[in-house]
């Protein structure tokens, strides 16, 4: 009986439109990557499980897709262990291989590998997929792409200059107008806790604070006493329940809060270099803000954090974000190579700008011409100019059969192939072809020249 | 303790060079793929273990890699096949999914799937790694590319036509000149066991007899005496033993020699009908050649069989096959889908380039132009001509720190960036800057659209 066709949960097939849409973000991302001076590097779909196990933490690790082995797997495992059926201590018996998670871990990996052959300060970028074995649900996948760029091997600000820069050509270029790309810089939420008095509460404020909008200043005061934290605490900041203003307002607000600690002025003045170098340079279409909110991979990023948020209204997640990492490539035993990175968001950018409906009508575009197929003799004439056509640019096809017709312009208009050419007796006697715009029903005939010509 | 970094065996890191040289071969093959028509899709990584299993033989099945289950997987596993030891019914328990094996299989299954969404005839094209568990050794990997093109859904002889012009298109394009396009047909295949009076003995003769050129008719005789072929058949394909010329004289010779095999004659029609309009409509820089030992992939092609060997001199196996197939979608229960297509070998091309050194220079240019970095104010100065660069196209930098300018020009040096602008007082002044030529030593100063256009 043959079997019904299907693929696992959390996967997908692309079709031709889609693979075409997605190549269009990645072709914008990728362009801005190299005028950025980043260079491509890929790395293999599996690593060494010990590469990744560990690296994620234990939900990480749980999430990491594992290879079976090849063989006789079973041969050497401990009895005792299959007796117990113990998953975990199996697993790390019967696999060696695990499916990447991130383009990150690899990354650091790679550096290390090869770095005697590496010129640092290294501006790497990695557009390929990884894979977690997360609970699908609406756009998360168990397969889907990663688009980074990061440098390592400099402490330079100028990199996180460049970044806003990077993001805001790549939204611009993709005519995603006012996206938001906010900063913060963990010295400031470092400064913020040494303030308040309370380190290891730093996570319960930031999460408290960023509710903000939705429940007001009583309603993240009572959450933040609820988490344990002071209210004298909470009055040292108050001027965070109130943080509007200019970056520069902003910035000279946090001066004030922070100046008993050192730790905390450094990221401001850290910030400060970016955010006025950003601004005499000049954004596109995207806005810079300061969101002091912002804490995503706080045991992670060191220095500067960024997350981009799509246009007003649209209602998705960030659709990038990044930040400076002090020590990446310490677990392969490189030590103080500072690096500093961003990510685009591909499957969500793809998102909005369906939403938006900002993707070009050319994008999808296929085939630009059908040659009617009237029989051999006809067909050989037809494909001594398809192959024109071709040399040309120009995407063409030959209908293979000798159909009806009728079923040849179905064909055509399915596609939504705009140009059909017609080839009969009168057409190879006088070198001609008669070309038929499909969408206006007019035909005319011309030469091989006029053909190419009234195409392109 | 750090771990010591590495990789899987049978898999690879791409360099930034490497990466660059295996999308100059992949631009081209997808260039002429779409100029053909052929429309890209992609499909999971992994697929459900039955879509594949059981579809390349048992030795494919070994060579599958199997993902393991997520979770705890050992605890529904039959507690007597643990205790065995069983590896391969145990494996069918706790693996669901297992990496794409070839672009062949989960095509057919994407066809039958989306066959309500596709029109047919469908001219698909798909780049995408794949993944065996074969013994690494030079030149084969666990993990490798392949590049195919097939259309389903017409028996038409005019795609096997467009085929060797695509194979052609591609390698005339990468400067490839001198590749041979064989091309047989299964019928005649057929036709010769016929006529051999041995259906059963067809592979043993056709291995036997493309040994030829190495051993010798006799050689070849005793061979197939050996394989229990009798005297009586080896006379009566005695042509075969002397089997040159022209593709036309090679087809005469043939259809004498087949003249009592009703499927062999069909045989030599149908390569009649591609040698002949290929001929007419005519190649680049390759050359068609007909061979009657070529038998790839006997078991499941049923007409035309397509390799493509590299120019002479370069050792190395075929760089590209394919074929016609009339049953791609019946396992998963859509019949009567006749297929053609076509693969281009990735890797061996990368070799072939590589070792006739075809690679263009410009294929591994990266970074065109380093702005150099005296400090802060000069750098904004700087920054400020790089983004009108970058937007001009052209592939920029600002070296990071303000390090010793040895340095930095030491930098550009390994990276082969070939230009260098220095930024001081006097250029802030003048709003101009010195463009240096990293390869020459020669210095001027010059306005931003001067420095454009230099560069450019």
């Amino acid at each position: 009986m043959a079997q019904k066709p299907g693929i696992p949960k959390g996967t997908r097939d692309f079709s031709p439109a889609e693979v075409a849409k997605r190549q269009y973000i990645i072709s914008a991302i990728k362009h801005h990557f190299e005028t950025f001076g980043f260079q491509p590097i890929e790395t293999p779909t599996f690593e060494n499980s010990s590469t990744l196990m560990g690296k994620y933490g234990e939900e990480g690790d749980r999430l990491i897709f594992k290879i079976l082995n090849s063989g006789d797997y079973l041969a050497k495992v401990d009895a005792a262990l299959l007796e117990n059926k113990d998953s975990v201590k199996v697993a790390s018996q019967i696999s060696e291989k695990a499916l990447r998670y991130d383009l990150t871990v690899p990354f650091a990996r790679y550096v290390v590998q090869h770095q005697n052959d590496i010129v640092f300060p290294f501006k790497r970028y990695q557009i390929q997929p990884v894979w977690r074995a997360d609970k699908p649900q609406k756009s998360r996948y168990r397969e889907f792409y990663q688009c980074d760029a990061d440098v390592v091997g400099s402490k330079s600000l100028w990199q996180e200059v460049e970044f806003v820069q990077l993001y805001d050509g790549v939204f611009t270029s993709l005519g995603l107008n006012g996206v938001t790309i906010k900063i913060n810089n963990r010295k400031i939420l470092s400064g913020i806790a040494e303030v308040i008095g309370a380190k290891d509460k730093l996570i319960d404020f930031t999460v408290a604070l960023d509710k903000l909008d939705k429940i007001g200043e009583d309603g993240v005061k009572k959450e933040m006493l609820e988490k344990g934290i002071g209210e004298d605490a909470i009055q040292k900041v108050q001027p965070l329940f109130n943080f509007t203003g200019s970056i520069n307002e902003k910035l000279d607000k946090l001066n004030e809060l922070l100046a008993t600690s050192e730790e905390g002025l450094k990221g401001v003045e850290e910030l400060r270099f970016i955010c006025d170098n950003v601004a005499a340079i000049g954004l596109g279409e995207s806005t810079l803000d300061l969101d002091v909110t912002l804490a995503r991979g706080l045991n992670y990023y060191t220095g500067a954090i960024f997350e981009v948020s799509a246009p007003a209204g649209v209602k998705i997640g960030s659709i990038g974000g990044g930040g400076r990492y002090d020590d990446l490539t310490g677990i392969f035993g490189l030590k103080n190579m500072s690096g500093v990175g961003i990510s685009f968001g591909l499957d969500r950018i793809y998102d909005v700008i369906e939403e938006l409906n900002l993707f070009p009508d050319t994008v999808t575009e296929s085939t630009k011409v059908l040659f009617i197929n009237f029989g051999d003799k006809e067909s050989l004439y037809a494909m001594k100019a398809v192959k024109q056509l071709r040399a040309a640019g120009i995407k063409s096809e030959l209908y293979p059969d000798s159909a009806k017709v009728g079923k040849q312009f179905q064909h055509a208009d399915k596609r939504g192939i705009p140009f059909a050419v017609l080839t009969g007796d009168e057409e190879i006697n006088n070198n001609t072809f008669t070309l038929k715009n499909l969408a206006t029903g007019e035909q005319e005939q011309v030469s091989l020249e006029e053909l190419k010509n009234k195409i392109q």
